[in-house]
């Protein structure tokens, strides 16, 4: 392949391996591609390539890297940081893997699913449904979402606490490297000690050490037994010894472990249809109690109400309702999932995606809420999340009739001081949503600078002309 | 520092760093630093340093790089596999943690131990006891083994099936880098997106990359409830469909399923003192069954009376006992746990520790056996392990009465056809012990060469120098 072509030319030899029909070229069809779903980035491409196979997305590999073409990985489009969307003013190429979508088998013996790096996650969770089994990655956009960008991502959610990461949850990888030549990973083997671990390289490199076209999952059995709790809290401290109650009561049966604040209680019940408090007494915070159990409906209630009786004789709670059927149980749920939705009728938010040691979660709550309100004192704090994974998505809603774009403006301001708290607490600014554009220049200048210069000696080993995803992680 | 110093002056620079007593020089001293367990390796080397804190670890990898001498580190000196062994007629210059063993804290709301890299296995799980929680590393070698190689190798052990390997059981780590800068990634978080996952690549890595100097480690809550079942079976089919059965029945409180044949039952019992056959009748097969739970020891209990149950009526079992004691729960581990010294006394064993998917175990066993036998028609095939984590520790002692060394010759023809079965499963020809110098060309030529390469430039990424336990993993 001759590397003086033009730009045209460049593009048509691009096309050419997916077929003119795969590919978008007007500025309409490609429009959706370049923008995430907060509309923080804002990026530019001249081209969208969809390959059916491998071997397509290896020759498009292969034929960038001959040309020196930047190629920008595209999953579900759900990513909170931007690592999706193309640079700015860019002749960035797209590569979507929204038809390779298939789930390629379905192994009940040796419990796993191997699948495209397009599934869509809601499918996963369907085959393994289908056998009996669970697969346990849940998320909010898991209908959209494609395993490709769970996996370049290592997605989190609701069942981190019982089932860990998506780095937990996936055995094998098939990857195209920046190359062209294709890594096949897929194994199927639960104990393998015979390297340097690529796999977990690949996994949270967010598509800029190559592309993961195919994947071997975990399916975990399903629970016979489940109960659901919405509990009313005085305070972090009284949620914090709540948890480790259950933590020691339930060992792994304790599958989730939510924080809310009551602002997020009225958020939802105000703007999502349908969503009532499950508690007729008002707390300053709720916390969203999920035990499964391997071996009956009788033994999840029997813990659970167990756990709640021990706590209101420690007086650490104050109201609880327990689910009384599958469809309550639900209910809860979506409540604590509405969370980030029902804010957006308040106008503005600056979010933040933290983790700090589970110990240190009230301490940090209690510092943040007062560097933020020290900015800004009428700043409408909504923290919620998953305390059991010390994860608190720490939101902060435009205070009641402020300007929405005067209020964003601040957003790196009021991350300053929110994360030097985090920091203080040995916390991570990354918790769960990764890098993308949007922290990688933040998390450069916060961490040890050697671990920086590991990470970009990686990138130059795996992708030494910078045309994976460039720009986003590693700058 | 000057590069041209010569032999003995370096030696002076390094003795100087950690002072005259705690390096070792004579032969004598240093003499039982140059073999392994099985005597399949006789490295050398003129000195054996022992610095007492991450500051010396440091020092020393500083003044090695500058005037490029090997390094070897060592750690509690079990592994099988020759990482901790230094090349023959080498100048490797042995780095061992022994003297850094403390624990140097337990957060019990955060479930963490941090522990130095040289602390012994043994002592971090009586952290944990003292703290009510669990360590759920469990090995043979824990009351000597240390926690630096035990991440250095991704240790798994008997806990695997519900609590993970060593990568499974590691929040963060302090690694010492062959340029003496120190990485301190000692964090003590469930979640960190932030950019690509170095905590990974060193563990596992056996010392190649970097010397893990300190560890933050995961506790888990302590079962309150164990059973300990020890079942004869007809074939390793009926095991693998008993452990089907146990996995969605138990879920995550199937803490342990052991596969063992006749021969090794045999084995045991003539050989260990004290242990018992714990069944009247004599069977093909048998299958360790362990069941943990987090409530009680009455559900423990009902989970594995109704499985047995159960398994009896699909006649996949034919006799079992249930351990009436902890005394005997411990009895039945005991017997597994001494299989491999039992084939001490019958002579010359020829090794292998390899994991296919888990539904593959009866085939493979099947293929594997034939080959074995096709090659020497009286070896005895004692082949036992971790059914339920695919990983079989096949070991092959030597014909009654045939001369030791003659059989032990044998070694790499034996693991040939043995490893060709593996390969056809899909599986790893190095499940559990890692790769050190045993497997590693066997790997580099049976691995994708891409793999290979991408380990290739890892290792030249972070060690340029070629100094860091060279000769291991990647040649």
């Amino acid at each position: 392949m001759n590397v003086t072509l033009s730009l045209a030319e460049r593009l048509r030899a691009f096309i050419d391996i997916v077929g003119e029909t795969n590919a978008l070229t007007s500025l309409d069809d490609i429009k959706p591609y370049l923008t995430e779903n907060r509309g923080l980035y804002q990026g530019a491409s001249p081209l969208v390539l969809k390959p059916g196979s491998t071997a397509e997305v290896s020759a498009i590999m292969k034929l960038a890297s001959e040309t020196g073409t930047a190629i920008v990985p595209v999953s579900g489009r759900t990513g909170l940081v931007g690592g999706q969307v193309p640079r700015e003013d860019s002749q960035d190429v797209l590569l979507s893997l929204e038809r390779m979508n298939k789930i390629r088998e379905v192994d009940p013996v040796a419990d796993v699913i191997i699948a495209d790096g397009g599934a869509i996650l809601a499918d996963v969770q369907k085959a393994a449904e289908a056998h009996g089994r669970l697969f346990p990655l849940s998320l909010g956009s898991e209908g959209s979402c494609r395993i490709g960008g769970n996996l370049a991502t290592n997605a989190g959610g609701t069942a981190v606490l019982a089932y860990g990461n998506m780095r937990q949850l996936c055995l094998g990888l098939e990857v195209v490297l920046p190359t062209g030549e294709i890594w096949d990973g897929l194994r199927r083997l639960k104990k393998d000690n015979s390297g340097y671990d690529l796999r977990d390289l690949f996994i949270g490199a967010e598509g800029t050490l190559g592309i993961i076209t195919g994947a071997v999952l975990k399916m975990v059995p399903r629970p016979r037994g489940k109960q659901v709790a919405y509990v009313g809290l005085a305070s972090p401290e009284a949620a914090l010894q709540l948890f480790e109650k259950a933590s020691q009561r339930c060992g792994s049966a304790l599958t989730g472990f939510e924080l809310m604040p009551r602002i997020g209680i009225e958020f939802t019940t105000r703007h999502i249809p349908g969503v009532r408090d499950p508690l007729a007494s008002i707390h300053p915070w709720y916390a969203l109690v999920d035990i499964s159990t391997s071996d009956s409906v009788e033994t999840a209630e029997a813990m659970m109400q167990e756990l709640l009786a021990d706590a209101f004789e420690a007086r650490l709670v104050s109201d609880a309702a327990i689910a009384s059927s599958i469809a309550q149980q639900d209910a809860f749920w979506h409540l604590r999932e509405s969370m980030s939705d029902a804010q957006k009728p308040e106008g503005g938010s600056i979010k933040h995606d933290v983790s700090v040691p589970v110990s240190r979660i009230p301490a940090f709550l209690a510092e943040a809420d007062a560097a933020v309100h020290a900015l800004m004192p009428d700043a409408r704090i909504c923290a919620f999340g998953h305390l059991g994974d010390g994860n608190i998505h720490y939101n902060i809603s435009q205070p009641v009739g402020a300007d929405k774009a005067a209020f964003i403006a601040r957003w790196r301001e009021v991350n300053a001081v929110v994360h030097a708290v985090v920091h203080k607490h040995t916390g991570s600014i990354s918790a769960e949503h990764g890098v993308g554009q949007l922290k990688r220049d933040e998390l450069a200048a916060s961490r040890p600078a050697i671990e920086t210069e590991l990470m970009r000696r990686i990138k130059q080993a795996f992708d030494p002309a910078g045309i994976m995803n460039p720009g986003k992680v590693i700058g």
